[in-house]
């Protein structure tokens, strides 16, 4: 079982646009266990639509189409697949209603260009598509499926996960033989070597059977790693038992530094755990210039524990707002153990939290004094029974400079949170 | 004259990976004339790629392939272009050197594996890569370009920009008939429609000639709309000019509401504008958390004119730090304009700066209230002259109002420092 992505549109092939679809449908298609074999790019004329169409449907059990479903005369799509499919147009009602129900909604009169989104190929299902006008359509011949879908991501999305994805996990549910569970584990400043010594006996894990497979890969990238485990077997429920065994392994030896498995966010982490533990946190940001707040806020119903940051960026801020000694920052300088210790337990109290966070570092590109290079960033951290600060050396790049220590910054919380 | 681009590697197709690297191939190629007619993403499969190969030689005129040139045994581009080009391998001195320093410099003895990377199909010229070990090869074959270069997207860009682009533009200097410039002028907060209005008689923009064309798109994008201007001509400077022109009569028109031009960003031309006038500004930042300041801070540069800002989440941070009264917010809300005033006041005077800006809103998911909708936002700022809020409503989805409240915010400090 194999399937191919073909994506229609000139602004793809000019890099107007990067092919997100294809990276989802990708994702989905091999999770079914219709892994795409190939991904394909073509413009928006009939002659190259077509050619493609013409190979695609000798070569691969199912064809998933998306883009040029639009109103206008560059849309082409559903006219080359009827052509395609040598199948005549017929006006569907139901689509034709919904089309008008959204106009209806906006209070808008429904332009007479839409009226063509109702016109389907007869040989067409139609796929419902909640979320805009062009409908998917979907259409199964010599066992094979072939299905359009437009190129707006949500629309595209809704399609698949209601309509197409359904369809083929029922219409090929005895032909596919090997289903494929991924899950990946997120750790943020722990090098990958010592993680890998962490886990420890990788065979314990990595195996491979008559009828499965279990493997790890190790992801590094600006000092987070992700730890990806993929199961390979017959069924959906023993490919996620093979999953939910090696998670289990991992999680036993370098649990701790595991902050989330699946989609989760360090700032979701953090955030649940201040939640569940019901204490209160506040920032005390210089370098990082309130991404550290930002991101806390990033997660819905955050009031419950984030009340108040202060992005002190000049060392007046610090002292002012803060209370950090005149003579710490003149002493140690503003970016040393000291001064983040004073802002980190200076924001604690004055904001009244149960937790102070601090950052001060150089981000970059300029600012390195003598043994104090770019990336150099001190993070303290406060709360009623211990104070502290940690020193990390990241890379030569503002931007994932910041990212990156305000990600630390939540992650030190979190493990004190744990106790690690 | 048309390419192709072939992505290899079985992490695109599955979605771990999306394909940005050919987003920027396609830019590139349009550029210099030269464009994608495909996009193919194939497996690390020997005879895939072979025959993605033999069919790209048959149909286009340069055909550019990125991925697989790692070290290990799964990847095997450079194997399988020796393969299709009949050519036995050679060891290129340069390029052992050049790896071997690279595993020096960071005192690394180079493992044995990697010698594999000097060796280099007979018949390839080697484009010099600085960024990492693996170098490019190109193949001047037939009046064809055939290049090879890593996936790694910096590594691909700078093999790009000072081995292939140069080539191919040598190369074909006399075939190239049509050469394609684009730009993008960007605007917040200003609706597609009026923006349109503004600019007036588009035919004075959108031209075409025997041997040119003008085309203009609008671009809207979550209370963003972009412009980009696409010129086609017979020469570079002829295109270039044309978009000189277009951009000049926009302007003129509608000036006030572009920001930038080009790549740049709201945060960046705030900021220089900052710079220049040598004015100072502190945000005061409820629901955007920190948002406004961090992105202010993503400039290089920018301590000289941000000093501090205040996350103010609770209203209880609102009266404490900013010095709202408690009775402004009990009369009109924590989401008002006479709070948003106060705040912008508050934050100027406290800190001490020129400029006072404040965000109170609500993001979403929930919050909303009688009169009260999520996505409504007020936006104070204040100077020595003059001190007022204005509302808006955005979206219902929290990371979205955060983003475009933030831009928003930056936005009306521009429009204040021209006077707009």
């Amino acid at each position: 079982m194999k399937s191919i992505i073909i994506s229609i549109g000139d602004e793809v092939l000019i890099g107007q646009v990067v092919n997100t679809n294809a990276a989802w449908l990708g994702r989905e298609l091999l999770a079914i266990g219709i892994p795409a074999a190939r991904i394909i790019t073509v413009p928006d004329s009939e002659k190259d639509i077509l050619k493609e169409f013409k190979n695609a449907f000798k070569e691969y059990d199912v064809i998933v189409v998306t883009g040029g479903l639009g109103p206008t005369h560059d849309d082409i799509t559903v006219k080359t697949v009827a052509k395609f499919f040598k199948s005549k147009y017929v006006l569907n009602e139901k689509v034709l209603k919904h089309v008008k129900s959204i106009f209806a909604r906006r209070n808008i009169t429904m332009p007479a260009v839409n009226i063509g989104q109702a016109l389907v190929p007869e040989i067409a299902q139609v796929l419902e598509n909640k979320t805009g006008t062009a409908p998917g359509l979907l259409i199964d011949k010599a066992g094979k499926v072939f299905c359009v879908m437009p190129g707006v991501p949500y629309e595209m999305k809704y399609i698949s996960q209601t309509g197409l994805l359904p369809y083929l996990l029922k219409k090929y549910k005895k032909k596919i033989t090997k289903v494929i569970r991924q899950k990946t584990l997120h750790t943020i400043g722990i090098g990958e070597s010592l993680l890998a010594e962490k886990i420890g006996d990788i065979n314990k894990i990595v195996r491979k059977g008559q009828d499965f497979e279990v493997k790890l890969a190790f992801l590094p990238s600006n000092y987070e790693v992700r730890l990806r485990i993929t199961a390979i077997a017959a069924s959906t429920s023993r490919a996620e038992k093979l999953i939910v065994n090696a998670e289990k392994i991992i999680k036993r030896k370098a649990g701790n530094f595991i902050y989330s498995s699946g989609e989760s966010s360090i700032e979701k982490t953090t955030g649940e755990l201040l939640k569940k533990k019901k204490l209160t946190i506040a920032a005390a940001e210089s370098c990082t210039g309130g991404l550290i707040t930002s991101k806390l806020t990033d997660i819905p119903g955050s009031s419950d524990y984030v009340m108040d940051a202060i992005v002190a960026y000049s060392n007046e801020a610090k002292r002012r707002l803060l209370g950090v000694k005149a003579e710490t920052i003149k002493k140690y300088g503003a970016v040393s153990k000291q001064t983040a210790i004073e802002m980190a337990r200076g924001i604690r109290k004055r904001s009244k939290t149960d937790i102070g966070i601090s950052v001060t570092g150089i981000a970059g590109p300029t600012g390195a004094r003598p043994g104090k290079p770019i990336g150099l960033v001190w993070i303290g951290y406060s709360d009623k029974k211990a104070t502290f600060a940690k020193d990390f050396i990241f890379t030569k790049d503002r931007l994932r400079n910041k990212d990156i220590m305000a990600k630390m910054a939540l992650e030190i919380v979190r493990r004190k949170l744990i106790n690690v």
